[in-house]
């Protein structure tokens, strides 16, 4: 079964449940789960079984719209303080995912504005907002696919890290956007994912969804990277990026930054692939991104819960690092490529979308 | 239980079987194990009970004693027949690790000198030789660490690469021996020791034996060497090496090459710490050095064989990358460190060599 042609999530016909593809039983099983309850959608976000900033976006907007229509209130003032307590029960699953609290929060300001209309129209507005956020994401990494398209020669070898593919967005993804778009059109081209320790993202998600597309795919743990490109088997770096500072530095999954330090070294272009969204003009530099630490299990007892490091032995365990800017070629984004001077091209952007 | 006060493997007080640490039982038990028969010599190596090339290659020695000392037969010609049968039999275990080879063409060697002193006579310089290339591989494992040790900074931090320690070699290893040296005369220091994909010989023998010995150790994934060094908690860079080229290039486990690129970013010295057995004069430059390409379930099943990684994925799987000369400080050896430019530093040392 091909994923590109399964909905990462999406919202059933009857508009009464959302269906995720379950991401914890991949690799092994490709299988689509209901979720029906406030608790079910906790649950799936909270366990990671729907995961990637923008499809938990996604997930919480329907999420939110689903919560409305189980709330059997008829006062518009009594209905939206219930849906507060039940958009911040959703917000609590995962705090750190900055989509997650932004969809909620766009959808919780769409029940605001429409407070006037009473109980059944908000409701309505909701599913039209939750269905907009949804079709905003997939057109969103369509265009960055078409953007990064051009930059893919046929029979490049072009190297991902982590996963910002399909299964993190509702469609196409970002940094593997520009590869489905190369490879529908019949360009030939070789993927190498890293696996991504410690939660093996590369291996279990990019991989599977790169394979079940067709795409050539070849895996190879983190430490091989310098090894192929040195080989000459990689053209060109597309990753994601959490979120991007005012002078081009990238946050992105731990990793990341050292991909960027090699390809620079052998001459290779490395390019993030982010929606304008995650580029944080308040921010400005990397040094200002928090790095999330997680729990030292991740890396000792790797993905199967079985321990492989001694007993008493320290851990470090970022979650994300930052890549300086000076080693980013481009930021690929639904509007074109940012090129160098970062700080200036991003600083025109934003003084040209607040014009505009 | 402190493994340096240990032996990775050494020849019973009875002189009839060989003691090694079993390492596949790492790091959950540390338990010792009695070879008794050229069998379970051959699967303690094959097995990578016994692993390291210097220990692979002492307890090859010891093996070729204890098969003449089985050996029951008085005409040194057929006794020699056989043992050259055994010593075969013992170097089929592991074709690729050089020093296997080496300590029994050296045990080999030894027998036919004395061969005509008879067979006991044979047997007992077989048992001295075996003993004196024990002695001679923690001598100089000693010196490494004595020539190394001028480079550690109080409150230094460390990297390392994979599993260049005592469980490596006979005593003290090699990249870990300046550490040891350190630690035992109380100069505070942090080693951070890379898991090291696939095997994962950083976070199941270095960090187990760093740890057994009380030395500040903190476990990271391959990935995350970027973010330590980014963040200024890493000082200098020890690791092991299998081969070093006329020019100075180096082969080492798969990621040597990345860490030392990193190194070099981030303008943090890298030293290869190599006897001299390790040069090859011979090999003009790495791309003269063929590079084993291992079995892809090893990357994609993980340590403890759980498939993680979808079917049908192509798997890059070498173990081990070259470094660039450029790349590298300096070369430490047991006659001192090589610094640039290395092509003239080695030809000087061999040419010094064959004169003295």
């Amino acid at each position: 079964m091909n994923i590109l042609e399964m909905d990462t999530v999406a919202l059933t016909e009857d508009n009464a449940a959302i269906r995720i593809i379950d991401q914890t039983l991949l690799p092994g099983t490709l299988q689509t789960k209901l979720l029906c309850s406030q608790q079910q959608i906790f649950d799936a976000i909270f366990r990671l079984e729907v995961r990637g900033a923008p499809a938990i976006g996604v997930c919480a907007a329907y999420g939110v719209y689903l919560a409305a229509r189980d709330i059997e209130i008829d006062s518009p003032h009594a209905f939206l303080n219930l849906l507060r307590q039940k958009a911040d029960f959703l917000c609590s699953a995962r705090p750190t995912a900055v989509n997650l609290a932004w969809a909620v929060r766009r959808m919780l300001d769409c029940a605001e504005k429409a407070f006037q209309k009473g109980v059944p129209e908000i409701r309505s507005t909701l599913l039209k907002e939750a269905k907009q956020i949804h079709a905003e994401d997939t057109a969103v990494c369509s265009a960055i696919g078409d953007f990064g398209l051009p930059l893919i020669r046929p029979n490049a070898g072009i190297l991902t890290h982590c996963n910002a593919g399909q299964l993190a967005t509702t469609k196409f993804g970002t940094a593997l956007s520009p590869i489905y778009k190369a490879h529908q059109r019949g360009i030939p081209l070789r993927v190498y994912a890293d696996e991504t320790r410690p939660l093996l993202q590369g291996a279990r998600l990019t991989a599977t969804e790169l394979c079940s597309a067709g795409v050539d795919t070849t895996l190879l743990c983190d430490n091989m990277v310098s090894y192929a490109m040195m080989h000459g088997l990689i053209d060109l770096v597309f990753t994601g990026c959490d979120r991007v500072a005012k002078n081009g530095d990238a946050a992105n999954k731990i990793g990341t930054s050292g991909v960027a330090v090699l390809a620079h070294h052998y001459h290779i272009p490395f390019y993030i692939c982010a929606p304008l969204s995650t580029i944080d003009p308040s921010c400005p530099d990397g040094a200002h991104i928090p790095i999330e630490q997680r729990d030292a299990s991740e890396v000792t007892d790797l993905w199967y819960k079985q321990r492989m490091a001694p007993d008493g032995v320290s851990v470090l365990n970022p979650a994300f690092d930052v890549t300086d800017h000076s080693l980013i070629t481009g930021i690929i984004t639904e509007k074109g490529i940012l090129y160098p001077p970062f700080s200036e091209h991003i600083a025109a952007l934003f003084s040209k979308n607040q014009e505009g």
